[in-house]
């Protein structure tokens, strides 16, 4: 069985860095983890050259030390490799292994994530090192599980170097075999971009106006996509063989142009994630009228959810951030530690492990606070994690139970990445996505994000009465199918505009829109167009209700032999009484198509109109900025109330319940102080 | 005879991309083209590989098969070379052809225009395919005239490639003969920029604070000029050896860094212009405060008249634009591709093609929209083509008629580009060129551009009885002389700020200001400064009536033993009470010179005091919102009344006219309909 | 002795171009120039190709015409090293010798300082141009004086070209013996940056994210000012071989990445000065929440004076100033050129330069106005400096006299630099330098800037009663020891937040903060934060006065065992109540450390509570926007009053002075009209 996330506990770890201390001081500090509640500690992650000084000489002396500490203390070891960061004289004496700007210009030793997926003498010096290690440390007993390099993506997610212009080519052979596959996918007849040697293929890169061809850059975010993947996995191979049964591989997440669903399911037992909720609080990035601020991290917590239901998180914030030249930002309050602690547990998260023991006294992220600073003294971050970790011993029970929800989000990476790349679905991508997630939020319902792909079942999406598909701009017949099957046995879609106008490449369908989606949702679409910005706001009665009609609208009209009623029209600008919500009856289920995307106000009314509001509000009365998280094992249900503000809130509990942490019963008006959290079991 | 832009007739086109399209559509579009009332295609403007898919292997299966369709349905085409857009055999076999930037970083094959025009290899190769596609359809029936590349300098207008270096270098030895005098012109004693080999002499490129020599870089667009004009001329020489007569050479502009007067002269029948309006409704330029808008392409259609007064419009929007990066813009309302339509043909096109025939489905351009959508269904677009079609019939006598103006706005390329290179220009020319143009717009004062060159006369500039020359910061003997003598005759000239201080080569003049305009003008200048940010509006009294002397601030005084007279006298500052406008008589006119740039409220105040508001305020009484243009012929005029708004405007006709459209007579206040337009004759 | 800045009189220059100018104009503008009192001109500062018109030619015969020209009209000269400007021939020849940018693109011959300093090839150059100019004009009766090169570290500060690589694998090899102690001192075990061998430690250039190791950073800047010190030293050493007895060698400056102390020290006999205080009215940079705006000016001739006490100033802004591409500037008003040269000269310039004589007709800086104009013709503005020339005969008894103050801000390199590499420190570093600036300024106290060095001395703090030393991040013990016994011995020092957390890498420290300033002003640290932007203002209450605790705060208590007291607690947020300030008695005197930055209303409570504002109330009642500068020779002060308005201001002199302008006995309300300047002498 494995030690963490195994169904039977929570647990707290940390991120240690026995390379930037004295050796001197590690005894004491795994003494005051311990004491602190700490069960674990990764390591390695940026130690190449404790490693390997030099190339072709390995040495794990400086490891053996701390791991044999380490087992002696009864602390629990995540052992990284090290590839995030190439050694200087590794880089210096071969750099084609280094990434590189669109304009060919390699990115220097000196920071982290400087190498290229795709250089063959990385991958070889990699494999190397991974399987040294592997099979040195594979059975040590203070070992309990692998991290697979780190934050994969992360700094850059793009990459221009020689090897991966080789293995982007290599990428297109094999997914198109011939030229003229590849000239028709990319429609290169289009400004006589026409491939007659594949030697003629290249990166997307540096062009006149800066533009790229969509459908190559679609591949080329597939290929990135595909090269982190085949890169953490040949590691995950080489741990595999040496690790002991019940270790664990995983990495840390979750970034850009990667499909981390491959990447899970391929490589890892389970994804952790890096939470750091106070980014939105930072002097570089506050937004005031953000309602959610770091109640926003639930939105990426979700997202994990979406990879592994129950996970870790292998950085959660303990201080303030902050790099030397970036991201300046204040410490978190007191209650603030425990807050998003209880809101990655809230979400799934089964090990906590916060970033980091001690704050570094050099380097770049000098200031990226750990939980003691550079002293080492007693501070009040140290006290909290032991009052988290009190506190957590309340909670056991609940370990192991899966995040509930009765209401999805529809995404793929097919349409994430096509949004990045084309400006016309990304205006409606965005807005829609930061709306539904905010205004679920707000009416207090759980809901999950289902990324479709080839494994995807019905049963996937049955445990679901309602899903929303908002921009499903790419869409394929196996994923029809799959709704199809979806609402013909009782599922409700809600799909919002532009769905269905591309095809798998990018390309638009010359069908009569929404394409695919057409019969489904009963709708024609003869005209569409953007939101002029001289028409104001362009609002939709529907019954009453006037909401708005954000960004892009689509004019619809039912399709003839379906069963669509038109629900609301379009109430302003030229087309005035045009349909702009369909809703199509469809075997046992029903499909919505809505012409606009939603913005916030948009997608609460959709909630409302749909029942969808407040799902446990026989149980609570809660205020519009507590979040509401529902965790379920064997039947029985956590609900974890988190309060997000610095102000108290009134939860209202309208049936005896039991309140786990103060280990009592309770009912009534309740009281959430500032940054509160509360977890009742029913 | 040419068969369009004859005289003769109206007639619409539209562009065509057979490539994109299965062969099997092609008679249905032309079918469904001519039904709607189109008469021509543009096609192949971005098709060499359908022609030299291998370098030197030529085939014109293709295109044969098209035009020989085309002729058999009776559709006539504009065939185009297609220059614009190498192939990637070529680009990668001979990268020397490629564009750079500063840097020398080449721009990459997968957009357009990412050519040099100054490679050998490339001139090489697009002289042969210009020679094969001219030598193999010069004959051809369905054929009446050729399009030179696709919208030259448009993308990018400068260019770093080694031959561009190399072709630099040639230039400015023909132009200057020995070093010394380009030393002298280059003023390269300053900050010890001496060359003393030619080989020293290189294009402006990177330097430190990014800052380049302005006399170098003045020379530099006049050499990109240049090189576009013979890359041009080299194509037109050799599409007329082989074009049956009556077929025209054009190309579709219009574009910076280019001479397109002498682009027009040297090499083209007449000049082509690709307008859409609907860029000024985009989500990513709307401007509220800008009263244009969409009206503001009357300013570019009065360039183009300036060039061609009878010309063709090669792109007439007809959907929304957008590039998949950029460009995001709503799709024409109602009415408005009529609307642009009689714009375009109320400035002198007789031909109209609308930009495209359907909307590609896969590209950097798929959001470019065409007369149809993606399914190329039936939709509200092309009935307003055959609407206009239908009216078009009612205007046939227009067809010929000239654009009549008696104010001009004199221009030339040397201000022109000085003023793109030179800030303290700029500030003032861009402002003036604005305030004027709108204001003249706004008093229906129908106006024209004039550009002053070696070939100007007098005769050219004496229809006008007035002329606005706003800064002419560089002034000739050749350019004054000719307004000397245009003043000496009758005409009336106004100046403003920073006339004459510099000569041809952008060096200030050591004569007292302004200059060569002294005498004309009968005013010196003593000193001179920017308006200071913590002034404030500085003000000039003009006969008690309050005006802004915007941006920069001559301080005027009349020069002894002219005819000068004070006008007007700064307000404000220090200097209340110097003059600020200064009239001296010459002959029989007068020159104005006012001593700052023309915002638009001063633009109004010149307009009001020299009576040239409402030249036809005998005949209408107009809204302001409507724009007034008159094309006549043989002495009869039509004018042209046009509302760019969406709201009803009612104008008043104060004579007996007939309404051409409706072919009805009118007289009093008729209703404009939202995006409606008249056209009456007298 | 010199013959400027000796002590005996305060004159005037000019800078003139004999270059730019036909030969037959210098007589006239001799004689011009001398008829309005300029006694100096400083020549060839561009004009290596004069000089050196092809490599290893050299000619004196331009310069020799006109420096015999100078001598027999009387006219002094500053002769200059043509260093800025590398000639075509040799940076087409050597282009090694160029500056490049981060990505290793080379800077191009066209503007000026496009040379890099470690060159072996350039610094041969130099060495042998300097040796030719030195020795051919070491003892012409012309000359006074030598400057070096132009504006060392202007434009660009920055140096990426190849030699300086190997040039600074050098430095750090001198600095550090050992790549061990590199490593240490660089933390380069974070993110595995540890280095093996000297070929692997580059300049910090281009990496993923921008991101570089700060401490190298710190280093780099250290290197860069190191690399302009030595070629300056080098010109210098030349110079001196040859030049008069009594001739002075200087530079102009100052600019950044540069230790202008050392500089000072090592090579020059004082500095002088480009002083351009209307870069505030530009229409670039207008900021009108500044209250300095042109007053800003006395900060950077309050830096100068750290250097030299008494100095000169090269180039003082006589016109409007601008490139061609950018500065955009207004025309000093009338008054202002006689304000700014007073305002120099109250700061203890004796010697004032205009910049320039005639304005250029050609290339970039054409719009750099002189005192006069393109043409030369007589103006306001040679009327103006006639009327200063008239005004300095009334001050002659000043020259050589020292500005007086009795507080001083304390400034270090180490400092300054990490402010620019680090955001936490510059945050902080930014606003109170402003801040304490504005607030001595507007509170009328003269102050001066003292640089901490190895030479700094207990008596070069003596002299002031109280110093300031804002955010010492960086602290030595050295540094510390000299504080101690400043304020051991009865001084008056201020610290703020963040001091002493930093050692002289850069590396944070592990002790408790505030690090080794802890037992000097008895405060302890356990815990800080930036200011959270959802915090709004966090305030301090001192005594009931509420001051705010701006961008970041450190939350303090007294150390026990020492004298401190707290004074102030903060006022809000959840550490209200926290300690804010503390003094601690020290010997005779005493040190506060402040938690927070000083915003302009904070210094000022500071200044308030320290009773240190209108040290001369007993002479003066002065408004806010008027500056007071005091300087003194043998007991005797001169009180220089300076209004920088365009309004009238009225000052009372409250006892009887005399006024040395108006050359009569003052007392009571006086007038100071706009841009008005008194000098009183007690």
């Amino acid at each position: 069985m494995r030690e963490i996330i195994n169904g039977k506990k929570i647990c707290l770890g940390t991120c240690y860095y026995p390379e930037h201390w004295d050796a001197c001081l590690w005894p004491r500090d795994l003494d005051r983890m311990l004491e602190a509640g700490i069960e674990a500690v990764r390591v390695a992650e940026f130690a190449w050259s404790k490693i390997e000084p030099r190339e072709g000489e390995y040495t794990y002396e400086f490891f053996d030390s701390f791991l044999d500490l380490a087992a002696e203390k009864g602390m629990k070891v995540i052992f990284c490799t090290p590839t995030a960061t190439p050694p200087a004289w590794l880089t210096e004496a071969y750099p084609e292994v280094l990434n590189a700007d669109k304009e060919g210009h390699l990115y220097r030793h000196g920071t982290r994530r400087h190498y290229n997926y795709n250089s063959p003498v990385y991958q070889e010096f990699c494999r190397k090192i991974v399987e040294h290690s592997a099979s040195h440390y594979g059975r040590h007993p203070a070992i309990i599980g692998w991290q697979i390099d780190n934050e994969l993506n992360c700094e850059n997610n793009e990459f221009y170097s020689e090897s991966d212009g080789v293995a982007f080519r290599r990428f297109l052979k094999e997914k198109y075999g011939t030229l003229e596959a590849l000239n028709r996918a990319w429609g290169t007849v289009f400004w006589n971009q026409t491939y007659t040697a594949w030697s003629e293929v290249c990166l997307p890169g540096k062009t006149n106006s800066g533009t790229n061809n969509p459908h190559q850059l679609l591949d080329y975010l597939r290929f990135v996509s595909d090269s982190a993947c085949r890169f953490a996995g040949m590691q995950a191979d080489i741990i595999r063989k040496y690790c002991k049964e019940g270790d664990f591989v995983t990495t840390n997440g979750i970034f850009g142009n990667l499909d981390n669903h491959r990447l899970t399911r391929d490589s890892l037992d389970f994804m952790t994630y890096d939470s750091y909720p106070n980014f939105s609080y930072g002097l570089d990035g506050y937004r005031p009228e953000d309602r959610m601020k770091d109640r926003g991290c639930s939105r990426s917590l979700a997202e994990v959810r979406s990879l592994s239901p129950v996970f870790g998180i292998m950085e959660q914030q303990s201080g303030a951030n902050g790099w030397t030249d970036r991201m300046e930002a204040p410490t978190p309050r007191p209650g603030q530690m425990t807050l998003w602690t209880m809101q990655s547990i809230a979400h799934g998260a089964d090990y906590v492990s916060y970033f980091r023991w001690r704050t570094c006294t050099f380097g770049t992220e000098m200031y990226w606070h750990g939980i003691l600073d550079y002293s080492g003294r007693e501070n009040r971050r140290i006290r909290e994690v032991r009052d988290i970790h009190a506190r957590l011993q309340k909670l056991q029970e609940v370990a192991g139970a899966r995040y509930l929800a009765k209401v999805a989000i529809l995404r793929d990476y097919d349409n994430c990445w096509d949004a990045q790349i084309d400006k016309w679905h990304g205006r409606v991508e965005w807005l829609s996505q930061d709306s539904l997630f905010t205004a679920l939020q707000l009416e207090h319902v759980p809901f999950d994000y289902v990324y479709l792909n080839h494994e995807t079942a019905l049963e996937d999406l049955r445990q679901y009465h309602t899903v929303f598909y908002p921009h499903a701009v790419i869409l394929t017949r196996e994923r029809m199918s799959l709704l199809e099957r979806y609402v013909a046995a009782g599922g409700r879609l809600i799909m919002g505009c532009r769905t269905g106008y591309k095809d798998i490449d990018g390309r638009c369908v010359t069908e009569y829109l929404p394409g695919l989606a057409a019969t489904l949702t009963g709708t024609d679409i003869p005209e569409y167009s953007f939101v002029a910005p001289d028409e104001g706001r362009v609002t939709v009665d529907w019954d009453g209700t006037l909401m708005e009609a954000a960004v892009f609208n689509d004019l619809l009209q039912p399709l003839p032999d379906s069963h669509a009623q038109v629900l609301a029209a379009y109430a302003s600008g030229y087309y005035a009484g045009t349909p702009a919500l369909i809703r199509n009856l469809y075997g046992k289920g029903e499909a919505y198509y809505f012409g606009a995307a939603f913005s916030l106000d948009t997608a609460r009314t959709f909630l409302k109109k749909l029942s969808l509001t407040e799902p446990y509000a026989d149980l609570f009365l809660l205020p519009e900025d507590c979040e509401l998280a529902v965790r379920e094992k064997e039947g029985r249900k956590y609900f974890f109330l988190l309060n997000y503000t610095k102000e108290e809130q009134t939860v209202d509990i309208k049936q005896p319940m039991r309140d786990l942490l103060e280990q009592r019963p309770v009912q009534g008006k309740q009281s959430l102080p500032p940054y509160g959290v509360k977890v009742l079991a029913g």
